[in-house]
Parts: structure tokens; C-alpha cells; sequence
């Protein structure tokens, strides 16, 4: 199908990829033009404004953050502008569920759909079409896009028809990762000051109970104190707390949890480590503990 | 081999019956004696005093506390006193770092050996078998009592020689585990608030990234708020955070999340959830979310 | 002078009361008409809009929050359109910070002045002029509205030239009193507990170190758990936590303490606590502990 | 009256001397034998043991922890076997509550009397005579030892006849004073990021609200960062902080707050800040915001 896709960088370049080779018809944009030559040179056309890939009738969005996606969005040459009756427009960024429900507004006073489809995966699962989808919205608009969500990912969720769900399982999810970090951070200053070798407890961890992948990937960088470079950098963590943090605000949720992993972000980035993986809050612990 | 068991609870009597069923020759004691009676009737022996248990050679003791383990080891009829030159204390229970400290000492003295095997486990694993075994010894003893671990476990981890660092990795994956259900409890009250059903965020976090066996019974509790049968009790749960507190005090590491999982442990005690299963902690934060 | 005073609640209303009592012609907006009664019949006069009021050349705003500020600063009829060249916008409301700078701007934009100048003091340190007031803003606009807050306030600290100075000692100073009665909330629940009564504990208290007014008012109403009626309310308490937040994670500054309070004001609002003293955190312990 | 006194510490050392100067007969032991000569001096009869000092009928002990009054009390040339039937042993060092409890009962056993009477106050306040005195014991004795109190304080307060009162209450005003410390370290790296000169900080807060001496010393030392010498150590403030929590959970107290300043201690010395002042907590702030 003919599809816009806006946001080139780690993730959404791969998924471009993917969605192209999946035999699509793609018309990208990107602040920075250098990053729209390798997607052209497998085929993808070259929008000139967000407007003009929104035209296709379906854009995908997928960047850094609220303030990025405002910025194609409105205005002059945005996605609502120029995105046609019955559109779709296809939220794949982590953002703030507050901008979430302020887009899903916009777009239905504008005639066109909204989904919410933000994904779980780093961004050797982006590259591999291994992604988890979490989509929201109507029914229709879902089922139509279907064929874009199994280009870039394993598996696709439905988590109802307010896309705002979907932004609250993504950053709660979120959370629940940098938890576990944190979690694997005390243990492993624990073990270490009390004479456990990391890659012996790592081993013991992963071969027991914490199974996931995830946790195996985290308990390796810990073990290895491997937080460069970064796979996803601790400030984009810090970004993501900030989200589940403002979602559980505006719900009446106390998240103690969630606020102490907050905390460590920001205390990451004040010690220096903001350019590392977002895994390096694990060195906290360590740090207090004079390791 | 000829071995005897302390402590037949609701993990210990499942060992004592799989050692049995392995062909181990089982010599059995319980405080209270009615515990005794389901293992004698498929051929175990019953020991009149802890010491007489000790008697075998090798034994076994899975207790509820330090406090249990240590009324069993000193005094008068107790293992101290009655295990033979050479012998080997296998203690399994999940007890502090420092009482563990202290036995593996007073066995040395003695002249007999001393094996720190904590399992990780819920009953149910217990019972088929399938426990984890984290030992730590030296190297002589632990390999003539690896029959026994494989008569009540799938795997068995070796922690070093140092019996304490079984129990240091034992606190810390409890710690893990208590603050994954915090997590979890944190990130079910968010969805619940926002319109998520509980089932449905279920169904994408185990589906997606939260894939460990642990993570999925906890999830399913939570989701279906059934806290009761306590599998293991909140009050056992305060129980393993004060020994990884504890353990980091001795080690000079802060633990910020420890601590927290604490008091929400102690809170929920306070609250009346005392004999309910300790993922019961999850209910903290949808009550403190007016849910 | 001439002022105008918008937001006429507990403590917008005494303040304006004070201006009046010292002499100043002061003008009143309020949202709701039924308030501005009471100021009529001392003296003031009634502005049709809030422009109208600004028209006096010192208008000063006391509102609930940063919405109401905006609602009455922004917008025809609005502070900014109406307040003349060179005239004062003292804003005493406990607002974000980023409010602050963004109204700083706005008037600077306007050819306008914008002093902040929020106050510490319960209504009755209001009532009785006995607030202190913390300003920043340009030295000759200070200066020239000097005689206002002698008017309504025992003192008066100068932030600095850049207003936001004020906003953010407010919101710390807030913070400090929210985690004092945090602390001892925390420690009445194990006094009593422990056996001592709340009381003696009191006593003990601020008859030694704790002796700072504040200290004895909350101390009494901890003891007392006299919640009702709410002198500022819990509901507040936890907006007041958010602005200090807020500028916390604008500064890059991680503050735990103030993290675990605004999780404790969220909590007290879930569990009923919403119109109860703010305060009403330090029940919070107590509960936990079964009490 | 004839008075032993047991540890001559800064605070002790102190407070023999001003009993000394009140006209009293004191004997005094201290395990470094050196630190006698002083008190010699102006009078002070020196004890070969700490039951010699005991024989004088009744004892202060001013220690430093737990470990040191057991050593003191218990065993050969100990007090608890030299103190006359009747005599008084007056436990004003900072213990565990638990301990308290049993030197109690031990004291109670041998027909003697057991009074807690922990203090309030910084060595300066020791030798100005100006402790505040928290006593508990059986009237009798305390009314007898008043003397004694008024020669090395200001005020004495009576927590009641179960002496572990009088400790309950010492730990928890020690965890508010700490817990004061880390507000204002957040509120001054917040503050310091913003803009807001320590100084002029300081003087608002202790100008307005926090006006409690012991919240201007502090403030004093954290505006200035003159964490250097201390007059309290680090690593006694985490000792304090373990008390605290050893008490709440004896209690069934969750005390969140005191988690936080606990592993802030903890977090202190492990980046080296053993032996600076215990306000050096307040510096983790500011080095967690890169200040």
C-alpha cells in the first residue's frame, strides 16, 4: 500500500526498510535530508514537507519525542493539513499520552483516523522486523494498516479503540524494563561487594528465573559494565520516565517505583553518563557502594 | 545415601518425598510431629531429635527463619553436637547472609562441613522436583551431595567455596523477584486508571518483553487480583527483604529499591494482607489509587 | 497607591483587605462576583475584567494555580492587553516556574514589568499581614511596589532581577515544609506504636530541637490528628509537589525526598484524603502501621 | 552526689566535667586510658574498670554504639556485676532500642535500677551544659539522678516509666533532624541549578520558616559546603539511621523517609564521605545534579 513514513533515524529507518521490502509503496521525510539517500536508493520516494508524504493517504510517524511529532503535525505543510478525508495517521513514536489524545481530537475534528501503534524492540529488533506492535484505534483504521504493522514487526497487539491505551501499555512497559535495571543495578553491587563475580551471578540469574530476553541482554551489559555504546541513551530513559510518570499524574496513580528510577535518570545524567546506554543507572548502585 | 531432613514444611516435605522416591535412605524431623507421619508411610525413618538426624552423616535442614535453624543446630541434641566428624549441614532454608557466615565457622571448628543450597522455587516446583539449587561449599563436599540436589531439582548452581555467597544470591533474587511484582503492581494500577483492562495489558506484557515463568504467575495474580491462597505469605516476604537489607548493610550497599519493596511489604502487613500471598504488595498501589 | 487585585479567596481575599486597611485605593476582579462583597464595603472598588483592574497601572494576581493565571493574563480583556507602558504585574500565586518565565517574557515583550512575588503564610499570617513575601524582579519595579507588600506582609526578601528566583524559592520552601510533615508522620506512627504517646512525643519535640512555628502547628494537628478542617488542602499539597517537580526535572535536579512526598499527597488523595489538611500525609504512616 | 562515668568521648568528656564542676564526686572510666587525664585534673577519681566506677551506686554510660555498652556492662568487672542493689545505671549513649530493652530487664533481674537518658545536642551544647535530657525509668530513679541531669543540660524530659521510651524518641528526633538535612540538600541543589545564590537561599529560609537553630546550623554548613571537620560523622548518622529502622521494624513501621536518608548515609560513605560531617548527605544532591 501507499504509505508517507516521516522519522528516519535508528528505528524508524529500518522499519522504512522493512515496510519497502515488503513490497510498499513508500514516500519518506526527514528533518535531516542526508538520512532519506539509503531509503531512496532501494526505492523510497522523497517527500518535500510532511504534508506531501501525508498525502499518500496512510503516514507513519516515528520520532524523538512530543515535540517532534507537534512539529509535523501542525502548521503549515503538517500531517492534519494535508492528510486526506478518511486518512490515517499512524502514531508509532513514544509520546506522552496527553499528546496522544490531544492528536486523536485533532485528527477526528479533521475527518481522519488515528491510531496509536507504538512497538517494543531495540533497534536490532527494528532491523530484524521483530518488533512488537501495541495498536489503538478504530477498528477500520486498524484492520486497514494491519499489512504495515506485519512488515515491521513479529507480533501486533490491539489495545482497543482509544489510541491513548496503547500509549499507556508502551510507557508502562517502559517503566517496567527501567525497573528491572535498576532492580539487576542493587543486586549486582550487592553480589559484587560480597565477593560474587558478576558473570557468575549473571549466569546464575539467567539460568533460574530471569529468563527474558531482555533481562538477559541488560544482565550482560551490568555484568560486563558494557554501557557504551548505547544502545538507547539513558537521557531518552530519563525522557521515558518523565512520560509514565506524567500518565500516572494525570490518572491519580502513585508510582514510587517508577519515581525512584526517574530519580536515578537523573542522577545518570548529572554523574556524566548521559550519552551511555539508559542501562547505566545499573552503575549507580555501584558507585555508592564505592565499586 | 543415607540422609537426614529437618524442616518439613511446605517445601521440605516435597524434598523429603522426592529424596525418598530417589532412593534415599531418609531420616526425618519436624518440630511438630504430625508433619512426620505422610513421610514415614512411603518409608522414611523418624529421627527423635534434630541430632539423631544428623546421625546419617549428611543432613538437610529447610526451615522457616534463623531462628529455626539455629534451635536446631546448637544446644543439646542438635546437629552441632551430633553430626559425625566429616558430616555435611546442607542448609537449604533461606536464612541471612550472616547467620550462614556463622554456621559455615562453627561446622569448621567442629571438624565437619558446612554446604549453603538455598533453591528457588514456589511450593509447586518443589513438589515436582524442579527446583533451582544455588550451593556453595567446598568443592569435595558439594560434589558428594549432588545426588541429593538432583533428587529435588532440575539444576544446580555452583556459588564457589564460600558457603555465603549461595545465600547472597538467594536474598538478591528474592529482591529481584519482590521488586518485579512491585513493578508489575505499579504498572497495573497506571493501565487499570487509564482504561486498560487488566486481562489485556496482561496478554501484551507477557506476550511481548515479561515472558519469565515468574512474571507470568505474578501477572496472572495481580490481573486477577487472587491474592488468597497465600502461595508464599507477605509475611515471609518482609521476611527476605529485611535479609537482603540486612546483607547490604554488612556490604556497604544502599539499595533505594530494596528499600522501597520493604516498607511496601511492611505496609501491606499494616493493611491486613499479612497471610496473603506476597505479590499482594501489587494491591498497595491500586489502593493508594483509590482503585 | 492604586492596585489592582485579582483572586479574592482565603488569602487573595485578607491581602486585599490589608491594602485597603493601609490605605491604598485598590480595585478587585474575582472569577466568582459573590467575594468581592465583603472588599465593597471597605472600600474597593469593582472591575468589570481583569484588564480593567490592570488598567490601575500595579495590578497584583493571588490565584489557585497556573491555569487561573493564565486564564486572567492572557486573552482579551486580559492583564497583558490592558496593563499601561511601564506598569507592574505582581504576581504572588504559587505557580511553575515555567509559567513564571514565560510571563516575564511576555510582559518584558510588552513594554510591561512583571515582579514575582509569592508569599509563605498559612490565612491567618495573611489575615493578619504577617506573610513573607519573597520578590524578584526589576530593582525599580520592587522598589516602586515596596509600600504593597508592607502592607500585606511581616517582611520581605529580595530573589534577585530574574523573577523565576522567587518561584523557585517558593516551591522549595514548600517542599521543605511538606517533607517536614512527612517526617513526622513517620515518626508519630513509631512513637505510638513504640508505646509513647503523641502527646509526649510532642512535647519532647518542640521543647528541644523542632521549634520552628510551623513545626508546632503541624506537630499539633499530627498529635491531634486533627486533619479537619483543612487549613490548605492535601489537593494542593500534591500540586505544590508537581511545581517543585516540575523544576526539578527543568534544572536537572534529582530530588528523591520530594518524589516520595508527591507520591504520599497522590496516595492521600486516593485513599479519601483529598479536602483534609495537607497534612493528612502524615496519616498515611500511621495507616501503614495498622494504626 | 558519687557518680560513675563511663566514656569520655567529645560529649562525655563534657559531661563528666560539668558534673564535676556542679560539685559532684565522679569516678570515671573510658577504655583509652588517656583520655582521664583531663578530668583528673579538675578532680575526677579514676576507676581500673567500668564495675569500679559502677560501685559509686550509680552509673552513666556515654558510648559510642551498642557493642561498647555491652562491653561495659556485661561480664567480669562489668557493671551489671558491681553495681550495689538499688544502684542506678544511667544509659545515656545513643543504643539500639532493642538493647535498651534488655539491659532493662538484665538490670531489673539483679534488683538494680535501668534508666535511658539519651540526649539532644551537639558536643558544643554538651559543654555548655545545655543537653536536653529524654529520661525513662522508674520514678524513683529518675527522680533521684535529676541532679545529675540538670549539671549537663538545659531542660529534662520524662518519657515515661519503660526506658526503651526514652530511646524510641531519641532515634526518631535524630532521623528528623537527618531527614531535614536531606530536604535542604535538595532544596539547595535546586536552588544552586536555578540560579538562586546559596546564601541569600539560607537567609530567606532561616528568615522565614525554618528558624529552629539546629535548621541553621545546617543550613550554614550546606550553603557553605563546610562539611569538613565534622562534628558529627557520616558514619554515625547511618548508625542512627539503622536504629531507627531496626526500631520501626520491630514495630511493624514502614518509614519511607528514613529508607531514603538511610541509603543516602550508605551512598555517602561509599563515595568517601565517611568521616565529613553527617550533613554531607546533602552534598549527594549536588553531585547527582553535576554541581
Amino acid at each position: 500500500m501507499n504509505v508517507g513514513f516521516i522519522g528516519l533515524g535508528n528505528m524508524g529507518g529500518a522499519m522504512a526498510r522493512n515496510l519497502i521490502q515488503a513490497g510498499h509503496a513508500v514516500i519518506v521525510w526527514n528533518r535531516t535530508p542526508s538520512r532519506v539517500e539509503a531509503l531512496k536508493s532501494i526505492g523510497a520516494k522523497v517527500a518535500a514537507s510532511p504534508g506531501e508524504a501525508a498525502k499518500a493517504g496512510t503516514v507513519i510517524t516515528m520520532l524523538a519525542d512530543d515535540r517532534a511529532v507537534e512539529s509535523v503535525v501542525y502548521g503549515e505543510e503538517g500531517i492534519l493539513e494535508s492528510l486526506p478525508d478518511g486518512g490515517v495517521h499512524v502514531s508509532m513514536s513514544t509520546i506522552s499520552v496527553a499528546l496522544s489524545a490531544q492528536l486523536a481530537k485533532a485528527h477526528q475534528n479533521a475527518g481522519q483516523h488515528y491510531v496509536a501503534a507504538p512497538v517494543f524492540g531495540r533497534p536490532e529488533a527494528a532491523a530484524a522486523a521483530k518488533l512488537f506492535v501495541i495498536a489503538a484505534g478504530s477498528p477500520e483504521a486498524v484492520k486497514l494498516i494491519q499489512p504495515l504493522f506485519e512488515a515491521v514487526g513479529q507480533r501486533t497487539f490491539n489495545a482497543g479503540e482509544d489510541p491513548t491505551r496503547a500509549n499507556v501499555v508502551k510507557v508502562a512497559g517502559n517503566f517496567l524494563i527501567a525497573s528491572a535495571i535498576e532492580g539487576f543495578g542493587e543486586a549486582f553491587a550487592l553480589a559484587r561487594k560480597s565477593g560474587v563475580e558478576p558473570e557468575k551471578f549473571l549466569e546464575i540469574l539467567t539460568g533460574t528465573l530471569f529468563v527474558a530476553p531482555f533481562q538477559k541482554v541488560y544482565g550482560q551489559i551490568i555484568a560486563g559494565e558494557a554501557y557504551e555504546p548505547a544502545g538507547f541513551a539513558a537521557a531518552l530513559g530519563l525522557k521515558d520516565m518523565r512520560l509514565v510518570l506524567a500518565a500516572a499524574d494525570a490518572s491519580g496513580v502513585p508510582m514510587p517505583m517508577a519515581s525512584l528510577v526517574h530519580d536515578r535518570f537523573q542522577a545518570a545524567l548529572g554523574r556524566g553518563h548521559r550519552e551511555k546506554d539508559w542501562s547505566v543507572i545499573a552503575r549507580l548502585a555501584a558507585e555508592d557502594s564505592g565499586l
